[in-house]
């Protein structure tokens, strides 16, 4: 690990150069602010950068690369710093590139439906701009509101629609990177069928940062849906609400946000709120629907109402009004909260596992809290199979704390069983880092590393990430 | 280049140890039928294999994969050879892998709605297997009733459902590779949401062999249509037909397939049926729409009616039977073979450029024709901007196949000014490779490079193609 002293000034003056006195950040207190990000991880080293250099343009971030390749120097990008596994946290030091100057979203190409931006921009702000144009660009992660394109891309970044318009993957069209040694790569573009070369698009997307400096992307878009509908469920049990998803999936009524939610988060949502659970619910489901117009979201509906009767619900409530719609929303939207209120730490997982195994895995979770005495409360994305267990304790006790590690460890441990993942959309970063070799194996992690070597061969972008 | 004599016996026994004797094909009569594609690639020197290896499992590839490797044998691997760039045309002598005995289809899946496959099953045989079950492989090459899943996973195949379903790619949920050295990789799996390293899936597919063997492939399914129709419209110019397409796919009514042909497409196709062209008739759109059920197809008709009559068509005919349906088809199916017989040789290409270039790109393939005064009748999938035209003319004539060439170079060039790519599902191969390096530039180039050097270092795979 490299020493974190102060950088020489001979070697900053070269960062300088690259984007502008004023725009190298030097102060202790300052490069303080770039040294975590949402996973609040407890860490056993320091993680405060030796600077931050924050470039305007591509050709600055290729000055930076450049510069920094030639005096090996680790550099970590980071967008909003979002991100739930560390994955914009500085391990190394050396400096942190921050892309929060690089905001414009470039052209909105209404005739080929694609637009194209910096990787500053806000997830919220890139989606608004589409959608005065009548676009629709479709993935939401949970941080949307402040989350930035880069970040989006460089994790794959999910979100509620991702059962029926996939996820960030499936909307890059074409990215421009910067790669370690500074020179500037262009992938892909606006035709839509491309079959030149390797997929080097989809292989910078999802790969965390380790692979070169998204500092532009092009995205296509989806005419905006015309008209949305909201459908609250209330199943007995998380098996039934399961399989009502599935039997809508089969029959090709995919609705737009598939969330579901277990009793403890009902439970959570109604005290944070000041209501009650309805008797005997084990699960709830909210549904988002979206088509061309009136008459469109009323067969879907109809159709959702035929199927979760048959799976048994006990309460189906489609909204008739806009308050309606809000109150339904807010109930999700407090989810996260309300759990986090429950309990003074959670560790919040993000698994994902093939659909039919969904209720399993629940059932798995559920014998985790009960063996380690803890509450695990569940809520995910039902059409998708991916889920966020939140394991609920004390970290400030260390007999509960080792309980809640045993917890996450059991709860990867199931999903791999299941054929599933550790990470359905937050990456792994640096929290799901022990667990990736055994999760891909000898051979995948060979093949990760030789991909690695060929890209950054002196190993400078975002290290100790992943693997 | 290898030099094409016998192999030595004791080389040849590693293979048949791998594979069984009776699985290695050695006599030069029959490994000449090894030895071209649906290309028909005038080419400058032999490409016949030392011998055939027709491996049965994962693991006797393998055994071949390890043993080829061991002694710096070349490995072209083949499927069905109805590629139409030189894709599986061995080009350094050493062995053909070929796929031809792993035909099974191992899982169907479907309450995940997914399934699992060897390479060397037929595309169509895929999609008639699941239908059966309601499920549907929305993927259609134009040679899907005898091209071969690991082609169309090494090619990323398209086909005319790419418009509304995507290409191949869009359903490769993972993969087993045997890499050049043997080992076995997996890649992705049933979880729909993965963010678990890099996308390993993706880097594979389209990849035309260079950087592995795949061996099993999953793909993921959607639920069939429950009701298909056609309809027919004539309008007077290509941009007219054009702008009617970019129409409906802004207004959200994407149909299934939009094939577009131009006025010498139907003069091609008229002569062959013995019909006439309709007056005035400059462009011809053939659509394919889905749906639910007879209302929805209903509606998207009404709308796309009221579209291309805004668009200034000159007929609109939507079938009204299965018997009009099928010479609606026919028409379009007719088409190749109709235009092929217009001329002793045809160049048939494949370039791709952003939707709105369409119009345009086709003005500059006509002023192309009549610079090198020959024939170049267009057709192809207007929904994705993909087309295909075809240089008419007799190669034996020297001057004439100087100036086929010239126009060849042409489109290339005018795809490439437009943003467009070389390539748009038949791949680079062996006919594209002269263009690739400008195609791309020098970066992209050397990242192709790099990541070739890694997983490959050797060479040994599929030596010679896109670069």
């Amino acid at each position: 690990m490299t020493s974190l002293t102060t950088l020489e000034p001979l070697v900053l003056d070269g960062f300088r150069e690259a984007v502008g006195r004023e725009h190298v950040i030097e102060s202790p207190l300052e490069v303080f602010g770039y040294s975590y990000d949402a996973s609040f991880l407890a860490l056993d080293r320091s993680t405060v950068p030796q600077a931050v250099v924050r470039p305007r343009t591509t050709q600055e971030i290729s000055r930076v690369m450049a510069f920094a390749h030639q005096q090996r120097i680790p550099v970590t990008p980071r967008g909003a710093a979002s991100g739930r596994t560390g994955g914009s946290v500085p391990l190394e030091g050396g400096i942190v590139l921050a892309l929060d100057r690089m905001t414009s979203i470039l052209e909105l190409d209404t005739a080929n439906m694609m637009v194209s931006a910096e990787p500053g921009v806000r997830t919220a702000d890139l989606h608004d701009h589409c959608a005065r144009q009548g676009l629709f660009f479709p993935p939401d992660p949970g941080s949307w509101k402040f989350s930035t394109l880069g970040g989006n891309v460089a994790e794959n970044a999910g979100g509620m629609r991702a059962v029926k318009y996939g996820v960030t993957r499936d909307y890059v069209m074409g990215l421009e990177v910067v790669l370690a040694d500074g020179s500037i790569l262009e992938t892909g573009g606006k035709a839509v069928k491309n079959v030149t070369g390797y997929d080097l698009t989809s292989l910078f997307v999802g790969s965390e940062g380790t692979l070169g400096i998204v500092s532009k992307a092009l995205f296509r878009l989806r005419p905006l849906p015309k008209a949305r509908g909201v459908i609250r469920v209330i199943f007995r049990t998380m098996d039934e609400a399961c399989s009502a998803v599935q039997e809508m999936l089969l029959d090709g009524v995919t609705p737009s946000a598939a969330e579901i939610m277990d009793a403890t988060c009902l439970e959570a949502v109604a005290r944070a709120r000041n209501t009650r659970v309805e008797p005997g619910a084990g699960a709830c489901l909210i549904l988002e629907i979206d088509g061309d117009g009136a008459s469109s979201l009323e067969a879907q509906s109809l159709r959702i109402d035929t199927i979760t009767r048959q799976a048994g619900c006990i309460t189906f409530r489609s909204a008739a009004s806009k308050e309606e719609t809000e109150a339904i929303w807010a109930e999700r939207r407090g989810l996260s909260s309300a759990v986090a209120a429950m309990a003074p730490n959670r560790l919040g997982e993000d698994i994902s596992v093939p659909r039919s195994a969904f209720p399993e895995v629940v059932r798995r979770i559920n014998a985790i809290a009960s063996t380690t005495k803890l509450r695990i409360p569940v809520f995910g994305h039902a059409g998708d199979g991916n889920l966020h267990p939140s394991v609920l304790c004390d970290l400030g006790n260390p007999d509960e704390a080792a309980r809640a590690h045993q917890a996450v460890d059991g709860i990867f441990k199931a999903a791999l069983d299941l054929g599933g993942t550790l990470s359905g959309e937050h990456g792994i970063g640096i929290s799901k880092r022990p667990y990736f070799a055994d999760a891909v194996g000898p051979v995948s992690l060979a093949t990760h590393r030789a991909i690695k070597g060929a890209l950054d061969p002196l190993g400078l972008l975002n290290p100790g990430k992943i693997w």
